[in-house]
Formats: structure tokens, sequence, C-alpha cells
């Protein structure tokens, strides 16, 4: 991108949130493709999957090298730089977290998959919902609070759901998986989900702090 | 609580530091009730901690979103919003972790819990000592310099201790306890509990950061 | 320092600059003393090496003091006293998680160390480097913008190759120790060297945002 001077002066709003919609778009992708992902039945689909996550997520660093990028090249940001820079590492947090999940599924080729993996991702998918719904408010922030302050509070129910299909599933995991191996393989596979959720409503407490601060 | 033009100019005093202390306080209940929650013996026991633990934390929840509120509603607070807010919601990790380590004793039915569980929820509960000593005396920062620091040292002392106790336990379990199984469950609940105190320490760290900046 | 006001006017790039390159040095020692520490093939030496680099960890810990005091008594500061405080304590999480795999080999006693110790080791080593130029340039940051951007880019770099070295480490585990105690161990200590190349990456993005906002 060209670095005029008209440039760093442009409306300020022509830059940032297309960005950090951008980023909330891959997040639903990445969170679509996980759900199917965590139902595999061999090996070859597994890759597969990983593959296509794997390019959401180098989606998700371009557009936050670019983002970076803008901060350095723009006068006027409509919030804080380092707002605007921790809202999108963390939501890149969230797409890391997803993209983690579908690797360790394909490298540690776990025997069985259980059902509180598709409802934990599932849980991951209603996040990025909720997510996409509070990025793309951001620029009537003021007009907005209540709705993406509602939305933000969501992203807290719904990491507390996860919490609990992710206890319950550790529970019946000890009670009848012998194979500790096993044990240690998926306990770390669905903790991926399970915290994908927590930066989804991490993502959320950033947002609840800038309304505090610009609304 | 009504939001007149009156009240938002109310001194400053008034609101923050009062909700501050009582989310102390409730980190120390649960304190209270996570060392007898150790030393339990059978799982209705178990439930019954738990259940008692779960109220502190929505206890907490609470106050946070009261603080959320207020900081929502004040024009002039004592200190910046994003460090009250970043504060409060660090308490908040440190009393969501003892519900965790509750909820996991409930859930996972370990054998035995080991000695070194009531050591750890000790060393919690002298850190929330601490920590509710620092922040009763917020409100008169510049004054109370040193002995707030002091107290915050403290807790640093005090995760370091833990953690010596959280590794020799874990020398033990690997040395004695031959159900792998087992050896999962025990080292995931205690180290809720060494966790605590890490965020404690993290209290601490915000705290002795707002130090530099206002005193 | 005595603490006299033209102390405190004194031009401000003497103090911060030399103690966060301290800091810098301390990592590399440690990162040093860890690749050969993995490599030990008895509890004494192991011990030996706990030792040495427990020491670092302490030295770490008085600079970090250092830098507190200082912050506390100068009036000047390169940069927002937030800043230069959260990069000087997200560098000691690098030299923490160092002397924590250490003390871990120390006391966990694991049966034989993985080659993939020492390849994460030198990864450590390797960030260290690219941290002590990125902060080693600090003082002059306008003029060196892209050079440190580059470093901290590295950094990332790292990070991932260092992911990858620590996945392929655990599928070798998972499919070649049948002891589950044993893969609990090796697990945990190879984790710290991994997230010891996590907190070197969370130091360049600190160094990223501070580019951000002060270029």
């Amino acid at each position: 991108m060209k670095n005029n001077l008209f440039d760093r002066f442009k409306p300020k709003e022509n830059k940032f949130f297309p960005l950090l919609s951008g980023m909330a778009e891959v997040i639903v992708t990445a969170s679509d493709l996980i759900i199917e992902c965590v139902q595999v039945t061999n090996h070859n689909e597994a890759v597969e999957y990983y593959k296509k996550i794997k390019d959401q997520e180098r989606k998700a660093d371009t557009i936050q090298n670019q983002i970076f990028e803008e901060l350095n090249q723009t006068f006027i940001t409509p919030f804080d730089r380092e707002d605007i820079n921790h809202l999108s590492s963390t939501m890149d947090d969230v797409i890391d977290l997803i993209n983690s999940c579908a690797k360790r599924i394909m490298l540690y080729s776990p025997k069985v998959m259980p059902e509180s993996a598709v409802r934990l991702a599932m849980f991951v998918r209603e996040s990025s919902g909720f997510l996409i719904q509070a990025i793309g408010e951001l620029d009537v922030l003021k007009k907005s609070t209540s709705r993406i302050k509602e939305y933000c509070e969501q992203l807290g129910v719904i990491e507390k759901k996860a919490d609990d299909v992710y206890e319950h599933f550790l529970i019946d995991l000890f009670e009848n998986e012998k194979d500790a191996i096993e044990v240690i393989k998926l306990k770390d596979i669905l903790h991926e989900l399970e915290r994908a959720t927590d930066a989804a409503e991490a993502v959320g407490k950033i947002i609840k702090t800038m309304i505090v601060k610009y609304s």
C-alpha cells in the first residue's frame, strides 16, 4: 500500500474495520472446518482438513500483518493502536488454537474421537458467530454499545458451557479409557477446542474494555 | 443503579474501592473453603464444598459486573478504567481457579488426596490474606506505597513456595503412583491450586505497575 | 542508587537500556546452559546445571527489581512505564521457563532425554540471540525500526519451528514410549522449552507494539 500523505488522513473507518472483520470471517471458516475435522474417520481425511485449516491460519497471519502495517502508516486510528493490536492478536489466538487442534488430530491419530469433540467444535463455531457480529458493529460502537456488550457476554456463556462439556468428557475418559497414552492424546486434542472458546471470550473482554474506554 | 448527573460526580473513592475489597473478601472465603474441600473423604462432601465455592464464584461474577457498570457510569475514576478492569478480572481468575480445583475434586473423585493439596490450599489462603490487605490500601496508594509493595512481594514469595510444593508432589507422585490415570487426575487438581497462587501473584504485579503509574 | 533531583532528570537513555540489555544477556547465558543441561547423563550433573541456571534466574530477578526501582525514581522514561515493565516481566518469563525446564530435569530424572530436547534448547538459544539484538537497538528505535521488526519476526519463525519439533517429539513419544508416567515427564520437560520460545515471541510482540507506538 502506498503511504502518501493523503492516504494517511483518509477517513479512518476505511481501513481497520474491514481488516478486523476479515479476521473474524477467517475464524468462522476455520470453525466450520473444525466441526468436520473432528469427525474424520481416517488419517488421509485428517490431513486434508488440516491443510484447509492451515490455509485459514495463514490468511489470518496475512491480515494481522496488514493491520500492523496500517497501524504504522496511519496517523489517525479509530481506537488506540495498542487496542487494535491487542484485539487482532487475540483473534489470532482463536485461529491458532483451532489450527493446533486439527494438527494434533492429524499427528496423534487417536483411535476414536469422542462425541464431545463435535459438541466443543460447535461451541467454537457458535462463539465465532458472536465474534463476527461484535466486530461488525465496532465502527458504530457508541450506537451499538448494549448489543455489542450482549454478544461479548454470550462469549462468556459459551465458554462456561464448553468448560462443562470438556470436564464431563474428562470424567468419562478417566472412567472408560484404560490406555493412559490415549487419555493424554484425547485430553490434549479436546483441550485446544476448550481453549479456543477461552480465547474467544478473551476477545470479548477486550471489546468490553474498549466499550468502557470509548463509548 | 440510577445514573444521574450528580451521581457521576460523587467523590470517586466511594464506588470502586468497596467493590474491589468485596472481590478480595470473596477470594478469602473461597480460600477458606478450598482448604476443607481438599480434605473431604467422600463424594457427597465434595459436592457440598463445590456448591459453596461455586456460590462464591458467582458472587465474584456479580461484583465484576457491578465494577463494569460503574466504569461505564462514572466520569471520574480513581485509576484508569483499564487498570481497574484488569485488576478485577485478574482477581476473578484467582477465584475461577479455586472453583475449578473444587470442581475437579468432585468430578474426578481421586482415590486419595495427597497431603500437598492441603499445603497448596493453605498457600492460596495465605496469598488471599496479602491480597485483601493490598486492595484495602489502594485508596491511599501514595501514603501506603511501601507497605502495598511489600504485600505484593509476599505474593511472589508464596508463589515460589507453592511451586516447590507442587513440584515435590509431582516427584512423589511419579515415584509412587503406578496408575497413570490417577497421576493425570491428581496432577490436574493440584495444578489449579498452584495456578491460583500464580494468579494472585499476577494481581500483585498489576498493583505494582499501578504503584509505578500513580504514586 | 541515590534519588536526587539532578539524577531524576539525567539523560533518560542512561538507565533503562543497559538494564534491559542485562536482562537479555542473562537469557543468553541461561540458554547456553540449558543446551548442556538437556544432555546430562546423571543426576549429579543435572543438579549442577540447575544450580547454575537458578543463579541466572536470580540475577534476572535482581535486574527486574532495579528496573522497578528506576521506574519509581525517574521522572522521564524513554517509553511509557507500563511498556518497560511489561517488557522486562515478559523477558523474565523466558528465563523462568528455562529455569523450570532445568528444575524438572533434576526433579523428574527421566530415563532418557530425547534428541528433540537438544533441538528445542537450541531454538531457545537462537531466540535469545535475536532478543538481545532487538533489545540492543531499542535506544535507536526510530532509526532501526525495520531491523528490530525483522528480529521480532524471526522470534515468530523460531517459535513455529519449535512447535513443530515439539509436536513431532510427541508423536514419537506416543508411539514408542510405553510407560505412561515417562510420557508425562518428558512431555512436561520439553513443553517448558517450547513455552520459552513462546515467551520470546511474546517479547517480540511487545517490541512490535512499541514500534507502532513510538516510531
